[in-house]
């Protein structure tokens, strides 16, 4: 055996005089107050309540693919102190390794970290943060963020395009406050996974930079992280529609007659996706229409468009030899194919240029409306390997961290510059994704998990759909139906089975209901983007983002079974199958086979959706529920405008408010054109919706327009919901 | 967007000729036959059939953690040409890492990769070789050993300390020899996985080494890897009895009454094994007996001792402040804690020096046989994360990576200085472990897993214990002891649940029998362990290792389904339950449940190993199980010394002779003390057994003292189990 000592290292150095210094210390103890190895964070205030701090040097900076900050609106958040003691924020770079430590205090809880399918808080794991397939380990996911919230009023945000681990307060530095050991054998609560009083992230490379944003309430850190990166997106409106995807075989006019089979069963169409199919070659890519399947693609674009309906692509970013783009690409192309196509370095704007002008002319030219990027993401075994080699010379690792946030930016820009919004899919995301018109999905289709991650993608920036490919019975059907209906895209993806809305005919009528309900939701859902947009506030939240939400987590002490958890490691239970849709509704899906199920309502009065009735406070409820609703409630004081018909462009229809509950309150209605970028040039609408008191106690509605153009809706009915009038 | 390109990097100069060249290349097509980002590798012969190239340089060596070359052993094996085109092979050296690209061919092979529980055959995957618990991770697994081997005659080592990532015959580079494109849409097997012309491999950090072995068999190339690094070990005679483990919480006296329970249950018992509870502090580990439950560990060690039975200690390597070794060792340890317990640094000597002074002045002196190292591996949530730091100024990656071969490494230099033979378990190995005087074990608990972890153990130098825990049936039971008792150590690690060998008293006398049978086995079993150590051919092997098997390897073309299968990846189909123990046993365990069972039969007759009776030739034979019979077949020919009592240290008593078939066969029985190094100075037996045909044609057998010593067996009778005489 040889002696392995790097000698001439400076860690080695300063680690001798720790060493002495503990040789030196009467108590024989590693106990140091200071975590002396370790550098202190210098935090420079880069906005109000918004800092940030630097470990050595980064590679790719993941904020070049994510949009300026909303300066006037962090502003209006206010200024706060910095969150956590200063002098226990660390850091420590090694030749190979940059890691930070920041503190943590034994009941903090910690949310975010990215689209994941299991659980709400983060603590007591660890996350390799890779984007990837879904999988079992913990952090590989198709959009893996590293900002993580605390309960205590912060949140932190690793800014890295390498993969960032991070420990969430497990792993405990022999000179940390160590909790009492337990001898396992005779002692009783001996833990698998001790507390930590600090969570601590590392990234292989040379550095990484740290921000952390303050915030009174767990929403306010969340603003405050949007805003940063431009607040959130308003989708155009038709985005808010139903989308439903072809088969990948469909010609031209298999489409139209689906269509006319929409009109026939009466089920409303915003999109159409169409599947690899639409071009000449796929898996890899041409990007080149199938002039067999399609031989008028403008003349088709356009016959939908006149229909209403918009043409959505399915693309993945690998280039087939057979395109007509590839020789302008090719020389951009690293070293690696994935599906034998050539994957661009979009790190070089010559790359994006080519995809660009390929896209414009030979898809948004005639009017496509945007694109489905598919695996943008993926498995080791489909993708690139790290060692892969691009002609930018940026790493492989980077790229494909990045690549998602890369495909996202170069669009999202090139839109903008034609005005037109646009609303799109994209499999992954990685920092500030809020302010890009894209909402991500997954292969993974446990129905559970799906609204796990609408609730956790709240938390990082994100939208995301539970869209529906299958079902094994009607029930399955119409509870998957009733989930999408409340989310940020409701789109049926059963391209494969060929299924159709109205597959299921004793369910048909009840999915034509939900979908229907969720249309004419469609102003309050517009305005809750609109406040994504303007405030960073998620139109779909998590409940621990809910002022007066107990999140009624436990720790279920498991036995050991020498078999199956030898361990003993316990089992976090907490809630995750509700969530809140704008400022006043909580949405509480069913899944198949629930007789009923339980609700966490927070503190305040809550009401039924469908008929106004008290439903409770601050409890836990259990609710039994129907095969014809998704069980809906809202807040004391809630206002709902609410189409009357199914037609989202129109501002002369009856608008129905809706009140519940026995408070008063102010609503602000927004509204626009709903396909342009208009609105950040003053054209939109405003409207003040108000339910006050009157000196007899009773509730009267008015409405006040603040701002108006076009847009206004002013044939405005109130509905009391709760109380008679 | 900002534009991010390295341009100081001479990666990008270097890419820019290689677009430039392919801008001019008139098909416009990045085909090029040579890698020429790529440096070729430059081989080195370092033995006959050995050959090694490096690419830049590395951290910890684990060679440093391996024994040497049995260079007389290697030289007769012979010298071999350099096994594919050296030109072929190529490495890249980016800032952060390095690479080698290795060709393969279309129809070749690739098995190895350490102690993996699913498959045999590696190709198709990306494997992330990384020590750790067992887990859905490829490659993520208590010995995740770098080697591969190829059916076309030849293995690699990747010789580094870093976790490597090897893509088997996925990731085709642009530049490379790429199978057909197929479309999606309307062609037929376009395939998830295209099959790429290479074998590559990449780890973080500066470089590694890269060595091939050759071979004209696939046994060969894992004999020189074996013999590489002194070859296989030969146990004690005590290790291949009978252990059994007592509960964590067991008194002295509570050993002593279970050792009167096997005695009057007549069940051999060869070994103890006391779990945390022997220590006045566990988890974190104090390694200094507990007073109340050990009054006089001396006496106590001393009275097993004297029964024939060897103490076996469980320890993991994470230091308590209470230990009597702390004030001495905690200078060396880590900046992380492991269940709150210190981790020592064994890269420096004097860590060691303490470990190994406590030990053999606490245990070893006092009789104690060996140990039972666990959680040297453990998930990312129980051990040290990847920043930690260590006072030799070593990677923390590496270490956690070496961390197993350490312990082994210098407990076995240090039991070979007293002449003491050892045999012990281990929860983690990696590269040149078959020197070593371990066992590997896990918490996985599959049956079947087990099973293929024994094939797959002996393709990378490991030894695998399928040890016994619980049973939810008698039937489960047995068939659980019956493949323990067919494995390198027969263990009844079930503590926990407080289960005896006795406990399902339907099946007691089939356990009796099958632990008995092994037992008898014991001179066939410990020859082959000698064969282990001079040749290096492990005594339990994969079925590939067997000239004349055919794998019977299918890939079963998966459909595709949108939720379940949405790429139809293809699934493998091999034959992963069955091995061979010693020259001539094959060995078919059978799984509750099993009603009958298919048996691949290598080339060559094969005969019931219980009733002499013809089973088969190169076919797959169906067979009905018996619940008291695991399922043994001997190759023609087959000499199989047994004992007639399960005296395994006395050599006066009748040695059976089987054979099997009609063949004439040569065997060498190997015999020695069973305890010392003293075979190593050339005191042990040999003896040629050997079956000839005489005029007649009949088989008469005959044997041959070719070494004696007082270990040689004279008593012998032959038993001719297919043939009548």
């Amino acid at each position: 055996m040889k002696m392995n000592i790097k000698s001439n290292s400076t860690l080695f150095k300063s680690t001798i005089l720790l060493v002495l210094l503990i040789l030196f210390c009467p108590t024989g103890h590693a106990q140091t107050t200071l975590i002396s190895e370790m550098d202190q964070l210098k935090w420079e205030k880069v906005m109000p309540g918004i800092w940030k701090a630097s470990v050595g040097s980064m590679g790719l900076n993941p904020m070049d693919y994510a949009n300026s900050p909303k300066t006037d609106a962090i502003n209006e958040l206010g200024d706060a102190p910095f969150p956590f003691a200063q002098e226990a924020s660390r850091s420590l770079l090694t030749s190979n390794r940059a890691s930070v430590r920041l503190p943590l205090d034994e009941s903090e809880q910690i949310y975010g970290l990215g689209l994941e399918f299991e659980g709400i808080n983060r603590r007591s794991e660890v996350y390799s943060l890779k984007v990837d397939h879904y999988g079992d380990i913990k952090g590989q996911t198709h959009a893996p963020v590293p900002f993580y919230i605390s309960n205590k009023g912060y949140g932190v945000l690793i800014n890295s395009a390498q993969r960032v681990k991070i420990h969430v307060g497990v792993s405990n530095r022999k000179d940390s406050n160590l909790p009492e050991r337990i001898d396992r054998t005779t002692g009783k609560n001996w833990a698998a996974r001790p507390l930590s009083d600090a969570v601590e992230a590392s990234v292989e490379g040379g550095g990484m930079e740290i921000f952390v944003f303050s915030g009174e309430t767990t929403l306010e850190i969340v603003q405050r992280y949007n805003l940063f990166f431009g607040g959130g997106i308003i989708p155009p409106k038709w985005g808010l529609g139903f989308w439903h995807r072809m088969h990948t075989q469909s010609r031209d006019k298999d489409i139209l007659k689906e269509i006319e089979d929409f009109e026939a069963n009466n089920f409303p169409l915003d999109v159409i996706g169409l599947e690899p199919g639409w071009q000449s070659f796929a898996y890899p890519c041409s990007f080149d229409w199938d002039k067999t399947r399609f031989p008028d693609p403008k003349n088709f674009v356009q016959t939908l468009d006149k229909k209403g309906i918009k043409v959505n692509l399915w693309e993945n970013p690998y280039v087939a030899p057979v395109s007509t783009m590839y020789n302008d690409i090719s020389p951009y192309t690293g070293s690696h194919t994935v599906w034998l196509g050539e994957v661009p370095d979009y790190t070089i704007p010559e790359a994006q240029k080519v995809l660009l002008n390929h896209h414009q002319k030979h898809h948004l030219d005639i009017g496509v409306s945007g694109y489905k990027f598919d695996e943008v993401d993926g498995y080791d075994v489909w993708l690139w390997p790290d060692h892969a080699t691009f002609p930018s010379g940026n790493d492989a690792v980077e790229i494909r961290q990045l690549y998602g946030m890369m495909m996202m930016d170069m669009f999202d820009r090139h839109f903008k510059e034609q005005n037109q919004r646009t609303y799109n899919l994209i499999r992954s995301a990685y920092i500030g994704a809020s302010n890009h018109n894209f909402v991500l999905y997954s292969d993974y289709y446990d129905h559970k998990g799906y609204v796990t991650a609408l609730a956790n993608s709240s938390l990082s920036g994100l939208l995301w759909t539970p869209e529906i490919r299958s079902a094994d019975s009607a029930e399955e059907w119409i509870r998957r139906f009733q989930s999408v209906s409340f989310s940020p895209l409701m789109m049926l993806n059963a391209w494969y089975s060929s299924k159709k809305p109205w597959s299921f005919p004793e369910v048909t009528d009840m999915v034509r209901n939900t979908i229907e309900l969720r249309m004419k939701l469609l102003p309050y859902l517009y305005t809750a983007f609109y406040e994504y947009n303007q405030k960073g506030i998620p139109p779909f939240r998590a409940m621990v983002l809910e002022t007066g939400y107990d999140s009624q987590e436990k720790l279920e002490g498991s036995e050991l079974d020498d078999a199956k958890n030898p361990y003993a490691e316990q089992k976090r239970l907490e809630v995750t199958d509700q969530y809140m849709m704008g400022p006043s509704i909580l949405v509480a899906p069913v899944f198949t086979g629930q007789k009923e199920r339980k609700v966490v309502l927070p503190i305040g009065n809550w009401f039924n959706f469908y008929n106004g009735e008290y439903a409770g406070n601050g409890e836990t409820i259990t609710i039994k529920t129907k095969l014809e609703e998704i069980p809906l409630f809202v807040k004391d004081g809630g206002i709902i405008p609410m189409l009357t018909t199914v037609d989202k462009n129109d501002s002369d229809q009856t608008l129905e408010v809706r009140h519940y509950g026995t408070k008063e309150n102010t609503y602000l209605l927004y509204n626009d054109d709903g396909i342009s970028y208009d609105y950040e040039r003053d054209k939109y609408s405003l409207t003040e919706l108000k339910s006050s008191k009157n000196t007899k106690g009773e509730l009267t509605g008015s409405f006040n327009s603040l701002k108006e153009n076009n847009y206004s809706y002013s044939n405005i009915v109130w509905r009391w919901m709760t109380m008679q009038h």
